[in-house]
C-alpha cells in the first residue's frame, strides 16, 4: 500500500469518528518502524518498495547488526541479508538466526524464509578475477529477490576475443550489470554492444591511478555509451538491486 | 538485427559460395556507418540499438556538427536531435535541415522524420529553476523516443510540502529522473519515496563547494536509497535515454 | 503556526465534516506555495519560519529572477531580495518593482515593504578589502531581518594590531560573522578571543593555492577554536541568515 | 572576566604603582596557563569563555593526555573531558584521576566536579546507526556544559516516514544537531522543516564516495537550507559546543 | 597469428564447408582462453603479442593466483610471472609449480621454461634506494622477455654529479626507464640528457605532498623532456613490458 | 656528437695547449644555445637529439614566439613548428618567416626547410570528431620528423564496429596513438588488439566528470593493457614525437 | 620600534600619570594604521618590518588600490608597489600618484621616494619565457627593497646544459629564487647545486596535468634537495621579500 | 670546494699533463661518493653543502639505512643521522655504530663525531603537543648542525595570550620555524609578529577536513604574512636545515 493511499485511509477513518485526529497524527509517525534505540528497522519496507531492508555491516558493531538482523526477521520479512559483515559479525548474525548462509568472500550472511517470484533476468559481467567479492554480492542480492542470474567473469577488455562468449547472454539479457576496477572501460565496450540498461559498479580493484576505484567511477560515468548509469564504488548489491526493480516493470 | 545474427547471416553466405571470405571480412568492418573523415556516422544505430545516434554539440565545430546532422537525415533517422549547441551551430543546422525545432534554453535543435509509438512514462523532478536546461534535454530526449514525460520543476527539498503535489505522479510513474544542483539531495528524497528505478542527474547548478556538479554527483552515488542510479553531471538527455530503454523491457 | 499544527487542524475540519478527506490531501499539498510552472515561490516561507524566502540570481534569466521577485511580493513578504544578480538581472527586477534598492559591488538588489522589529547584533568582521562584496551581503540581509550589524573590514591577520580596535565590538557581540579569503586564519584568531558563537564565511579571494575559497574553507573546518560554525564559500546571506535565527532565540 | 577588562585593570594598578610596568607585561602574558613543557594548558579557559578546555585524545601520547587531564582537574576545572581517547588512553586518564566515567563507544572519558546550571535544550538527530559514535560524543559534551539533550537515532532520509516522531521534538527544540555520513542529505531535509538554527556534524561513516566524509560535509555546505552551519567531519564535541553557546545567549 | 588473419582462415573453412557457420561463431569465441570459473586465462597472448600473460597478484587470493600460474605454465608458456605477491601467494605459487625462483623485496616469483632470443637493451635508473623493489619487478620483466637489462639506482637529482657515471650506459641504452618518487624530476633531467625514449615510473616512495606517488606521476606527465611518456605508479612491470616491445620492433 | 664526447674533445684540446683551462670552461657552457634574454634557443638540440627544438605557444607573447621561431630558422633548424598558437602569434610568425605553413584548428603554423628520410608509420586514431585538434597536431609533429601518419577518425568504443575498417592498418603500425576524451578507453581497446607499443593521449574533451581530460588520463595510466604508456592531456605532439623516436631505433 | 617596547612605553606613561589607562587602552588599538572604512592601510609597517605594505591588485576596484597607494604614499612610505593591478587599476594608481613606473607583462606599477640601502644579492633563474611576468614581479620587489637581483630566464632542466652560464652566480648568490611552472623540476636540480637557501616559485604555465600550477607546486615541496622551501603559485613577490629578509639578516 | 672550481682545476692538471684527459672525465664522474650498489653515499657532501647527507629512513630496510650510515661514518662525516627510523632500524644502526643517541618520539637516531661552530638562533614554535615529533626532528637536525635552538611548544592560536611569552623569543630569533596542524593558522599569526623569516612546517596533526596536513599546507601557502615559505607536510627536517643556512650566510 503506498504512503498517500494510507494517509488517505487514515483521513477517512478520522472522517467517520473512527479515529481521534491526534491519535491519527501519531499513527502517522509511529507505525511503519520498529525501535531498537540506536535503529529504526523499518519492517515495513517490503510492503511498501517490494523488497525486505538490507544491514550494511560497516560501521556497526556485531551486535548491532545481529539485533537488526532479528528484527526484520520477526517482523516477517521474506529474507534477511547482512553486507559487509565480517568474521565476527558473521558469527554474532549465525548466533540469533537459523538456517543462515553466507559467503566469506563476499562478507555476507543471509537467510531466506519465502521464495519470492522469477521475474526476468539479469546479466552480471566483470573484468577481473580480483572483482570477485562485488560480483557475488550483486549475485546474492538479486537472486534472493527473486531475478535470474548469469555471471560471466574475468571478461577482461584487453582481449577483446575474451568477450565473445558472453555475446549470446548479452542479447539474452533484460538488463546487465558490469562490474569492473582499475579503468572501468569494460562498462563503455559492454554499453555499445548492449541494447538494453547497463549498471556500471566501478570497484577498488586496482592500484597507483586507480584511487581506489575513483578512476573505474569517473570513466563509467563519462562513458559515451548512452545506457550506462552508475552506483557507487563496490556497491553491488545497489545494482543487483536496481535491476530488480527494472525487471519487476 | 543483432551484431552476432549479421556474423551468423554473413557466414551462411559464405557457406553457400555466396560471398568470398575476404569480401566478408571487408563487409563486416565499412557497413554499419558513413565516413565523413572527420566522423563516422553510425547509421545503423537506430537498427541495432532502437535509437538513433544523438549529436553532442561540445567541441565540434557548427559545420561538422550540421554534416553530422544531414548524414544521419539522410540515411533515414527516425529523428535527428544536436545537444549542447550553440547559437552557430544550430543555424548551421537549421540551414541545412528542413523543418527543425529549437530550444534555446536548453541549446537544442531537432528534426522528427516518423512519430515513435508510446511507451511508458518517465516523471522528470527538478530541484530548483536554475536545472531548467537540463530539464528540458532531458524531455526533448525522451518524448522523441516515444515516452510520455511528466515534468515538475522547483520542487526542493528545504521545504518538504512543496514535494507534495509530486506524490500522485510519483506512484504513476515508471521511472524517475531526479535533475538537481548543490546537494543533490532530492534523489535520497524522492528515492525514499519511489517504488520504481530513479536515475539521478547531478546538474552543475550551484557555487562554491557545489564544484560544478562534483558535490550533486557524490551525493547522489553515496545516496542510501538503493533504488537510485547516477549519470554524468548535466547529462540530461543520457537520464532520458535510460529511463525510455527501461520502458521498452 | 507550524506545519504540525496546520495538519492537525486539516484533520480536525475533516473530523467535523467540514472538509472532505480527498480534499484535505490536496488542500495540504497546494497551499503553501505559488506555482511559476518554472518555479515554486514559497510564499508561506515567512510564516512558517518568520524569514521570507531569498532569490538566488545565480543560473536564473533576469526574466525569471523578476518574475520570482514580483510573486514573493504581491504574496505580502515583508522584504524581498534577490543575491547574485548582474545588471539586467537587476533591470528586470526595477521595472517590475518600485521601490527597490541596489547595491552593486554586492550584486544585490531588494525591497522593504514592513519594517521587522530590532532584536540582537552581530559583528561582521572581513580579513581584507576583497571580502567587501560578501560583507555587504551579509549585512543587508541581516539589516532587512532586523539584526543591528556593526562592521569591520580588512582586520587582517598578519599584523594582529590591527585587530584592536574590533575588541571592544567582539565583546558587544551575540554573534560574530568572520569573512575571510586565503588561508581563512581570521576565523581561529577571532573564534579563539569572542566567547559567543561564530560564523566563518570562507570567500573566494585568493590565487594559487587558494583555490577559489577551497584553503579559507578547510583552515575554517579545521580550526582550533571550537566555536566556529562554517557556511559555503562566499555565502554571506547563510551566515547572516543563522545569526539572526540565533538572535531570536 | 574579559581580556580587555583584565588590561585596564593592569594598566590602573600600574598608574597606581602597585605594579610596576614591566612585571605587567609580564604578568600580562605568564597568567592564564600551566606550561607543563609539551602543553600548556588553558586553565583560565573557562573563566574567558565559560567552557573548561577539552583534551583531544588524538596524536597525544597517553600519559601526555592524563597530565594535561590532571593539570585542568587540580585548576579547578568544573569538569574534564578526554575524546577520541582509546583503550590505553583512557587506562592512564582514570589511573590519574577519580570518579572518572566512560563511554567506550564514544572513546570518551570524563569527571564533573561540579554541576552546571541547565539551560535551553539541543535536539540530536542522526542518519544511521553507524553515527553512534559522533552522537554520544556530542551528546556528552553538551550534557556536561550544562545543555538538555535530545536524541533521535537512526532516522535515515530514504523513508521520510522514519522522520515523524521526531517532528514534536524538532518544534521545541532550541538548536539542532544533524549528524549524518553518506550523503549527508538529512541536514537539509531537517534544516528545511526547523525554524531554528541547524548545525551538521558530517560522519565519516560510509564506503566508496563517501570519501570518509567528504561527500557529506560538502553535501551539507551546499544545503539548499539557509540554516545549516557546520563543523568539521566527524566533530560531534564542536557541535554540541556550539549549541551550548547559543542556547546561553 | 593475427586476429584478422585466424577469422580469415575460419571465413575459408566455412567456405569449403570444412566447418558449419555456427559452429565456427563458436569456435571463433571460445578458442583462445581457458576458463577457470573466476578467471579466464588468456592461453594465446604469447601467440598474439609475443609475451604471455602476466599474473597481477593483488586482489586476488593466494589459491586463484597459483591456480591460473599453473595453468599458464601447462599450456605451454615461454615463462610465468606472478607479481605483488605475498609471502602466502608466493608459498602457494611454490607448492603447485618446480624450480620457481623469487625476489621477496619485489613480490615476485617466476619460472622460465624457454629462454628468450636476447634483442635490445634497457636502461633502468632510479632515484632512490627505497625505489628499489619496483626497480627489481623492471628488471624480472624485462629479463624475462629477452633484453638485456642495465641498472643505476639512487641516482638522485639533487646532486647531479651522481649522474655523471650513468652517461656512457645512456648513451648506449635503446630505451631508458626512470624510476622515481617523491616530485620524479629525475625523468625530466634523464629525458633531456638522452636521445632514446624514456618512461617514466612514479613511485609511491615519499610522505606529505608526494601523496602516494601522485606528485612524481604529475611530474613526469608535465615534464618538458619530450620523450618521456609516463606509466602507473609503482608500474616496473608495465614500463619493463614496453621497453621489451620498442625493442622488439 | 654527443654531450660526453664534445666535453672530451675539449680536454683534449686543452691538454694540446689549443685551449686554456678556463676559456674551456667558458666554451662549455656557452656554445649550445642563443640567447634571446627572454629565451635561450636551444639551436644545438637537433644535432645532439636529432630533431629541432618546438616552441609552445602557450602563455609567450606574439612577439616572443616569433623571435624564438626565426632564431631556430636562422640556426639552421630543418623545420621550425610553433604549436598552440592563436590567431596573433601565427600572424606574428608569419611575418617573421617565409613559406609558412598553417593549420588553424589545432593552431600550428610551421616552415619546412630541408625534408627528413622517412622512416616507419606510425597510427593515429582518435575516440571522436573534437578530438579533431590534438589527432593534428599529433599527425603535423610525425610529418615534419620523417614518420609516415595514417589517421582514423572518430572510431568510438561504443560501437566496436567502426573499430573494424581500423584492424588492417593496426597491424601494419609500428607504434599507435589513440587519443581520446571522455573515458579514454579506446586506448585500453586498441591496446588489447595491438602488439605493438601504444601511446595514449588524453584529451580535455568531454564535460562534467570528464574533468577536461583527467578521467581519460587516469582511465588510460590504469589500462589493464600492458603496452600503454601516456602523455600529457591534449599534448599530441609529445605522443608524435616519442613515435617517432620508437621508428628510428 | 618593536610592538612589545610600545607597550611598555605605554605602561611606563601610564605609570607616571602622563597616560590615563583607558586613554592608553584606546591608543593602543588606533595608532598603527589608517583607517579607510573598506581598508586599514598599515602605515606603521616599515617600521615594524623594515618593508612597507605592498598592495596587491586582485579582487579590489581600481578605485581602492589607487586610494590605499596614496594612503601609503602621504604616509611616508619609502616605496608604493601595486601588484596585479590590470590596465584600469593601473591608470587609477596614475592619476593619484606622480612619478609612477609601471611593467605591464608583470601588471605592477609602483614610486619609489627613498632609495633603500643595498644589502646582498638573490639570484632569480627561470624555466621558461612563459614564466617571465613572475620573474619580473620578483625582480621588482627585491630591487625596491635594496637586494641586488641577478636574472637568468628559460633555463630549463630538459637540457642541463642551458644550465651552465648559471653556474657562476649560483656561487655568488646569497639566495637563490627558482621560477618555474610545469613539474618544477628546475628547484631540485638548482637546489641540487646550490649551497644557500632556495625559494621555489611554482608557476601556473603549463596545460593539461599541470592544472594552474599545482603540480610544479607539489613538486618543489616534495624536492629531495633539502635547501628548497616554496611559497604560493605565482607569488614572485613574497619569494623575493623573503630572499631580501634573509639578506637582512 | 666549488663544484665549478673543481672542474677548473681538473682541467688544468690535463692541461699541464698530469692528468689524461679520459681519465679526467672518469674522475669527474667517479668521486664524490660510494657506491654501495643500492645506495650511493654522498661522501662529499659535506664539502660541498657544509651539511652532512641526512638518512631518511622511509621506504629502505633497517639493513640498507644501517649499512649507508657506517658508509657516511666511515667517510668522516662530522655527524650522521637516520630520521623515519622505526624500532628494527634504530637496532640496526645501535648494532652497526657506537655512541649513538636516540628519540623514540621522533624516530630518529644519530652519532656526532665532530661538534660543530655555533652560528645563529632558530625559534621553534608548535601549535599542539600532537605536533611533537615534528618539534624533535627539527631540534635535532638544528641542533647538529650548530644552530641554537629555542622551543616554545603548543602555543595555539585560538587563545592568543599563550602567545604572549613568545614574544620576547620571537624577536631575538634569526629564523622562525612554526610547526602546526589542523588549519596552521599559527603560521599567519607568527607571521604577522615577526621581523624575520619563517618557515612553516604543516604536520599531518588532526582529523577529517585536515586532510593528513594538506589543509595545513595549503593554508601556510597562503598566508597573507609574506614573510612565510613552507616545507613538505611534517618536514621538520626540512626546515630546520634551511633555517641553518640562513643563520650561515
Amino acid at each position: 500500500m503506498s504512503t498517500r493511499r494510507a494517509i488517505e485511509q487514515l483521513l477517512a477513518a478520522v472522517a467517520t469518528h473512527e479515529l481521534d485526529p491526534r491519535e491519527a497524527a501519531d499513527l502517522l509517525a509511529d507505525l511503519p518502524f520498529r525501535d531498537l534505540v540506536f535503529a529504526r528497522v523499518d519492517t515495513h519496507r517490503e510492503l511498501r518498495q517490494g523488497a525486505p531492508e538490507v544491514i550494511l555491516g560497516d560501521g556497526k558493531t556485531p551486535e548491532q547488526a545481529a539485533a537488526i538482523a532479528m528484527a526484520l526477521d520477526a517482523a516477517g520479512a521474506s529474507s534477511v541479508l547482512v553486507t559487509r559483515a565480517d568474521d565476527a559479525m558473521r558469527a554474532a548474525v549465525r548466533d540469533l538466526l537459523d538456517d543462515t548462509r553466507e559467503d566469506t568472500l563476499a562478507r555476507a550472511i543471509w537467510v531466506e524464509r519465502r521464495p519470492v517470484e522469477k521475474r526476468g533476468t539479469v546479466l552480471v559481467v566483470s573484468a577481473g578475477t580480483s572483482d570477485g567479492p562485488v560480483v557475488r554480492e550483486a549475485r546474492i542480492r538479486a537472486d534472493l529477490l527473486g531475478t535470474t542470474v548469469v555471471v560471466h567473469e574475468d571478461v577482461g577488455v584487453a582481449g577483446l576475443h575474451r568477450l565473445a562468449p558472453v555475446l549470446p547472454d548479452l542479447e539474452r539479457a533484460d538488463v546487465v550489470v558490469v562490474v569492473a576496477g582499475m579503468d572501468g572501460a569494460l562498462a563503455s565496450v559492454v554499453g555499445g554492444l548492449a541494447a538494453c540498461p547497463v549498471i556500471g559498479v566501478p570497484t577498488s580493484v586496482g592500484y597507483g591511478a586507480s584511487f581506489g576505484g575513483v578512476t573505474a567511477l569517473l570513466g563509467m560515468l563519462t562513458s559515451c555509451a548512452s545506457n550506462v548509469t552508475v552506483v557507487n564504488i563496490d556497491n553491488g548489491f545497489g545494482a543487483a538491486y536496481v535491476a530488480t526493480l527494472i525487471n519487476r516493470l
